[in-house]
């Protein structure tokens, strides 16, 4: 079994839980965020400075490395890992979110979605079974199953439409996944409804995952709401890794580390950085403000990351103003460690018992902004 | 003394030599290249990377720092070493070149140069004096006088009278650079005309420099007559640092080592890494080429750099194609360690007197494709 995932470590005020998630690519302490890294590059960030942050696990994206470079690039090469020179642990997504996020440009049958590519308009087609073998193709350790994203708001009747269609898709991509060097997570959808929440989790129960993904989250609904879905969903999963899909704050995942969640993944930390948006233990800041013009100051006082040691706000400040690309580099290099450190945190935290303690002193210093 | 240029070695064939500039900021080995370093970052390249390719000294921009982030901010850091943490040396252009070279936001007389910032089209004025007093303020290792540089072609008249400026704006330069932290180079000008030249150089002697330079060159004219130039003027230059302004080509780079020139600066390696042309031991290529797209091999089979041990020629032209940053990060690291290399070679070749035979094995490789 080169899979294994293990609770070590649980808290005592809340369901927060420290794990081991084990794969042919190393070992992954949970609760971790994983590095978006759609196109076999986490942007603005060279593989060694994700190994210099400890970066456990990215996330890359079978869409995205269908149309480019492509199948046969990545055959050639024997898989993403070898492709883009990362011999840690990759989760791939499946692609769904992705074809059918452009409403304009695909059709949703039974049998999967003809969608145009966004780079060049040409044809495409992805089932259920396309999306496996692709991504067993690109050899990622853990594989999501092709589910059928619902947009915000949607009415009951159609949420349960596309949450029956993603639980029929899961069950076809559980069928054809044979490869024993990947484990496959099922992904619970049904939008905010928490009857069709409880249904999905059934049925994949059902067919059997390794591991379960909360999906559709975080596309517009209200914050509560999408607390109370995770909290309530979470509550009622197997103990096998929880994942919940593109959230999201670091407040966020604090919030979520509490229902029993996992694993994350999210654009912010990297996007903000190219938009100069940092964050800080006193939360956000725009490091293109004027205020910084002349700031000797660190980003963050009391960030011991590499940018932090060396480079001053008004540095920071002058590349982003002159549209300098290693602007990108160190502030993506500064919100990375901020969120993986968070996650260090809060295993360390809950090692020495002190997670609620811990969560408190956070929440006091950190001033959300959004 | 904080500053001594000495001569280690000289070839026995050609006028080939090398040095050891000594600094405030450390010493450096010549024949030296010089990372183009316009607005306090050697563009798409961490600091910590330009050390770990052991990058001796680092050329930055007086105009550009003067307009970006503005003399507050670097007066704020107490200079460009601070500012831009990097404890190597510096050298700064004067300025003159950026100034001049918009023709219609320029206007030139006795006193120095009224001229718009490209940025915002806001009014200013350098004079040779100005020139010194931002370059002390940035507190470059290096600093060069201001000068008219002449475009390519130009008449003799116009040439001897830009010259004969320059020449009374260096003496200006002279005699206000008072920092005996801070080295002054002059630079010889007169185009193409050897009278020029010469004339040039005599009365920049007179002055009296730590170092010369050669400027307008490379801004057009034919190859054979900037080799002759840059021949003819080295023959006659003191034993003080030689350093040819904006050139060129590694072929060039090995060319002019032969007439005994010491510091070079380019913006080839770094601006073509962007564009994704690369220099191999046998030539430069196009990565984003078809051919590299299945193409397992690395940039060159013959470079040990952090680049070509790692990713391959297929990865590095999918991160060309996709437009994503750290292809100019990998692309930029790659060719300045050829660069850089290549100087390195040339002064090993030279300590171990086997310079010709170098040059010689240099060149059958090396396939020039401009």
């Amino acid at each position: 079994m080169q899979f294994t995932f293990t609770v070590t470590k649980t808290d005592t005020s809340t369901r927060a839980r420290c794990g081991l998630l084990t794969t042919p690519h190393g070992s992954v302490e949970t609760p971790v965020f994983m590095p978006v890294g759609t196109a076999a590059t986490v942007k603005a960030m060279p593989q060694e400075w994700l190994e210099q942050l400890n970066a456990q696990i990215i996330l890359s994206n079978t869409y995205h490395l269908y149309l480019r470079p492509g199948e046969d690039v990545i055959r050639q090469f024997g898989g993403l890992h070898r492709f883009m020179s990362w011999e840690r642990p990759i989760l791939t997504d499946s692609g769904g979110y992705q074809v059918l996020s452009h409403q304009a440009l695909r059709k949703i049958s039974e049998e999967g979605v003809h969608f145009r590519s966004h780079l060049d308009g040409s044809l495409h087609f992805f089932s259920p079974e396309r999306a496996v073998e692709i991504q067993q193709l690109l050899g990622s350790d853990v594989l999501m199953a092709f589910d059928d994203c619902t947009a915000y708001p949607v009415t009951l009747a159609e949420a349960a439409d596309s949450m029956r269609r993603s639980m029929r898709w899961a069950e076809r991509c559980r069928r054809v996944h044979t490869d024993d060097r990947q484990v496959l997570f099922g992904i619970v959808q049904g939008s905010v409804f928490p009857e069709l929440r409880q249904e999905s989790l059934e049925r994949l129960f059902e067919i059997g995952f390794f591991g379960l993904a909360l999906g559709g989250l975080s596309v517009g609904e209200p914050k509560l709401l999408m607390y109370e879905t995770i909290e309530r969903v979470s509550e009622r999963m197997p103990s096998g890794p929880r994942y919940v899909m593109g959230v999201g704050t670091p407040l966020d995942l604090v919030e979520c580390v509490k229902y029993g969640i996992d694993m994350f993944d999210c654009v912010l930390p990297t996007r903000n950085a190219r938009n100069g948006t940092l964050y800080t233990s006193r939360g956000k800041i725009s490091i293109k403000n004027t205020r910084y013009r002349t700031d000797e100051g660190p980003i963050d006082e009391d960030c011991p990351c590499l940018v932090c040691r060396r480079y001053s706000r008004a540095y920071l400040r002058h590349l982003y103003i002159s549209n300098e690309m290693v602007s990108s580099v160190f502030n993506t290099y500064h919100n990375l460690h901020f969120y993986l450190d968070l996650m260090a945190k809060v295993r360390e935290s809950m090692r020495l018992n002190s997670f609620s303690n811990w969560e408190r002193l956070f929440r006091e210093r950190y001033v959300a902004t959004e």
